[in-house]
């Protein structure tokens, strides 16, 4: 009995790394005696340093390098980048082969995957991001063939390797990017690690080229406006074009460079869970359906189109007006912050209501391991800071100048807005993604019947009074690995669903379905509200209507230098914290 | 059986979580009626969202200000900054008061402790960094009262504030910081989380003072040097010193700085596991008296003394040599660049040889539940970071210079083997912490037969044929607590070591004690080495030997500014890595 129970224990713990041995397992001791010797015995913490270590200089080496160009008097020119950053993606594309040919010549074994990484939907928008890469690849072909006698070989080499490099990692991506890696452990690392910061060095090199851009046409500007002591960088090459449509292509690029950035960003985040994943025993996972319901979808989508519209016609306005007289640019200033208050209190206002529903809802959370699902969780966390930053250097600036424009408090309500808005919608997000399981147990056994606390005092009563656990069967019996779903972290909170208990043996209040799918559609309509109008406050920087360089109040705080340089770092965090919420909110709707 | 076995489950399992009732849990439950509604069933996850967010805020508030202040026209000046401390720490004080007070009201309850949080000469180094600062602050005081007249009473309150701040909080890590908060979670979150922040921010405030400190030095050096187009910042205040000696306070000042700011940082980081901490439930410890042996302790002390005699002369002659004329500059950076060369070559030597050992060795790693250690990992990889930037900048202004001095290809040499030197020294102290269980126990357990694998071949053989797990007695009967150490998380390695085996049970090589010990004779001495080697490389920079600012290449190719903000930035990384190593080192010699 007791020897049982050290054996019960031995299969049942281990945190995900079961020493016993599954099917796959069996298979995977039959690989071992083919490792080549240093993937051996190489402990799996070491592994991960040894590769993380070798990722993080390989980025700095490129910022490095980016840093000295950004400097005039540097010996390193663009084409010195170019040149590394082609040498990366030949790298990358070469490990991408020989995994692809690697895995299809053991197609007999059937490979471990984490269903939760790069779900279809992900690498559908993936998909579509990277056509638009491809166009400004081929944009940046016919640009290289106009000016072909002045610029260096580089830049007609770097599109059409990365327009290689894109193709073959989008095919990565559709079938590779969910396998849970067994052989060859320590040398995929490098492998995925290698395609991780490679994509990050692309999304460097397209923030560094945006942000360049953007200020240019900003000093462009205030030349218009009759400032003298600004200095606007040459960019065109010293030599006429031969095609004629060169400024087409150059200028088209800066519509396109946007969905680029977020391309590379979206895949570097997608490969580093695979990276996370490599070793990984996989806990019994079940793969359910996700119906997409649309019932009750209402109010969410009509203001969330009202919200994109209206934006749409700022940016616009914006766009024009800005440019225009020292008058003009006030009043598109001002506008753009009355717009966005208004903005900002609905999305508050519908965060908040999440909250209260999940709080008046109060069941416990899914605490099982998903690393897709912790990375989400630090990366809205993580991201959020930029935007933070500059609302409170905002704040500052509006509280610390002596003279003060008309749009000083609206743009003092608007930072303070911003950072309230983000800090709902983070704790909304989060909490919302570690609810999914509990959300669709609750619609699929709605004959069973179900146990859940409704209150604070029942949830205790019912945590002394049975410790029950969560004890599914297995779908797969041929796999000896047993799994504790929902590694409840709340002590107090026990949440107990067994579908082989006997009716009615332990009683409390059952709540009726129709309330429960009241609450649903509320919070899908909460998800689809803010999905959209993250959309909108990604759209507005993105395509150049940035008032923190034109209100100019910042600058007068922070100095010129400093404040650009906050702008210039704080701006693609931003940026990509807005797309990541947008991802996250649809699988916050898709999952509710 | 079945029941049984579920019940089974639940004691075991949860990820240290576990929901059965142990004797301290029940002192909680007691506790939960007088609980106030905010704190009564919040998500876990969202409380540490709700309390992260908070502190970040706090940050990036006081970043705000601090960037605000360095740019000349703005209208923050210090003493706002001054002022925006005193409320924080404060507010960390009246915290801490009322903590202390409540535990002590409730001391009839024995609360739990992490035995791994905040290790007692840990706490003993702190204490001295304690003294140090408050020794700092009396100087400050003294400056002030020398200038007090125009001097804003900020100036003169911050001290006081900052000595109260600094008692309070050393009596609270020496008796709360291992703590495990069961009661008032949510409040205590944004209590602890706060402690955190204004402990880092004070470490902010310190780094920027000190920067600007050496910037002005190196800026005079140049003068005297006779470069022209520099200017010098006036730090002094505009009135007579009342006292005749506050030039000697504000010089001094600047010896104690380093100290300070390391104290500040350790602080956050103790705290920072302390908030880590909160709500956890802690797995069955072993309180083992480690005994310190020194036994066998020679090569290592030896080089490591010899290594920080010679740090001090190069510093003194350094300092002495870099301010005389160009050539005795010239000859002051080349002798710095030889000796660090030979210092990183032993130290990278050291290092392997290290890691030779723990492959040879190949015993598993121990992957319990661990923050503390967790922490130490993230942050020895994360804080390499700014050297590693400084350095590969350093390798590319090298390899882009058109002339190039005596000591080009010196620093060359030198920067990639600062780089190499952390990755081996990172991978050698991440493994020795992951290892510590196994190696203590050897030393117990000498006269009860133990079996452990050997190579990679009977690893294997014994994974299959034993699928053994670590089963001790519980020491202290009366928790109903079971826990499973070394989460074993390589799938391939199971190391088995049972008390209760008969002898000989299983037959499996033996290896002799000598030949163990004589291991972790040599381990032992690695990590002395180091550690004395990692005190010479914080004392360098520390003390104003900053040859990145003086053999001005790295200026060439990345201008004034750039290159003068990543020092600034990465500077302080680098010191606060360099201390952390030392920490761990000696962690790692205290364990082996």
């Amino acid at each position: 009995m007791v020897e049982n129970g050290v054996l019960d224990i031995m299969y049942l713990n281990k945190n995900n790394r079961s020493p016993a041995l599954s099917s796959s397992d069996k298979e995977k001791k039959n690989f071992d005696n083919f490792k080549i010797s240093f993937t051996d015995d190489y402990p799996k913490k070491n592994a991960e340093i040894l590769s993380g270590q070798y990722g993080i200089n390989l980025l700095l080496v490129g910022l490095s390098l980016m840093l000295a160009l950004s400097y005039q008097g540097s010996a390193v020119k663009e084409e010195h980048i170019l040149s590394f950053l082609i040498s990366l993606m030949i790298l990358q594309i070469t490990w991408m082969l020989w995994y692809i040919i690697r895995k299809d010549r053991q197609k007999c074994f059937v490979s471990e995957k984490d269903s939760d990484a790069g779900t279809s939907w992900l690498r559908g928008g993936l998909t579509l991001l990277a056509l638009i890469s491809l166009i400004m690849d081929a944009f940046r072909i016919g640009y290289y063939v106009g000016y072909k006698t002045c610029l260096s070989p580089a830049v007609g080499v770097y599109p059409v390797i990365h327009a290689v490099h894109t193709i073959s990692q989008v095919h990565f991506l559709w079938f590779h990017v969910n396998d849970v890696i067994k052989t060859f452990e320590t040398f995929e690392r490098f492998g995925v690690i290698h395609a991780v910061f490679t994509n990050l060095l692309l999304w460097c090199n397209g923030v560094i080229s945006e942000a360049e851009h953007l200020l240019d046409t900003h000093k462009r500007r205030l030349l218009d406006l009759g400032y003298t002591n600004v200095t606007v960088g040459e960019k065109e090459p010293h030599c006429n074009c031969t095609t004629n449509i060169c400024s087409i292509f150059s200028h088209s690029l800066y519509y396109l460079y946007p969905f680029n950035i977020e391309y590379h960003i979206f895949v570097s985040v997608v490969l580093f869970v695979m990276w996370k994943n490599i070793g990984r025993i996989i806990e019994y996972q079940r793969h359910q359906k996700v119906v997409m319901r649309t019932k009750g979808l209402f109010a969410g989508p009509i203001l969330g189109l009202i919200a994109l519209a209206s934006t749409i016609t700022v940016l616009v306005v914006y766009i024009l007006q800005v440019g225009d007289s020292v008058e003009t640019r006030e009043s598109a200033v001002t506008m753009f912050y009355c717009y966005g208050i208004v903005m900002l209190l609905f999305m508050c206002l519908a965060g908040s209501v999440g909250l209260l529903i999940f709080r008046s809802d109060n069941l416990p959370l899914d605490y099982s391991k998903n690393p897709s699902r912790k990375l989400d969780a630090d990366l809205l966390f993580g991201t959020a800071i930029g935007s933070w930053l500059m609302s409170w250097c905002s704040i500052l600036a509006v509280i610390s100048a002596t003279t003060r424009p008309v749009y000083g408090w609206i743009n003092f309500m608007y930072s303070l807005l911003i950072i309230i808005e983000k800090y709902i919608q983070n704790l909304f997000i989060i909490e919302s993604l570690h609810r999914k399981e509990e959300t669709n147990e609750r619609d699929e056994v709605e004959t069973i019947p179900e146990i859940y606390s409704v209150s604070a005092g029942s949830s205790l009563s019912l945590a002394s009074s049975y410790n029950g656990i969560i004890n599914r069967a297995f779908e797969n019996q041929d796999k000896v690995c047993v799994s504790l779903e929902t590694d409840q972290e709340d002590n107090n909170q026990v949440y107990s669903h067994s579908g082989s208990l006997p009716e009615g043996s332990i009683s409390l209040p059952t709540r009726s379905s129709a309330e429960l799918s009241k609450r649903r559609r509320v919070l899908k309509n909460i998800a689809v509200f803010l999905f959209l109008c993250n959309i909108s406050f990604w759209i507005l920087p993105a395509f150049g209507c940035r008032p923190q360089f034109d209100n100019g109040m910042e600058e007068k705080t922070f100095g010129y230098t400093i404040w650009t340089t906050i702008v210039n770092v704080a701006m693609p965090l931003n940026l990509f914290y807005r797309m990541h919420s947008v991802a996250s909110l649809f699988e916050v709707f898709r999952k509710v």
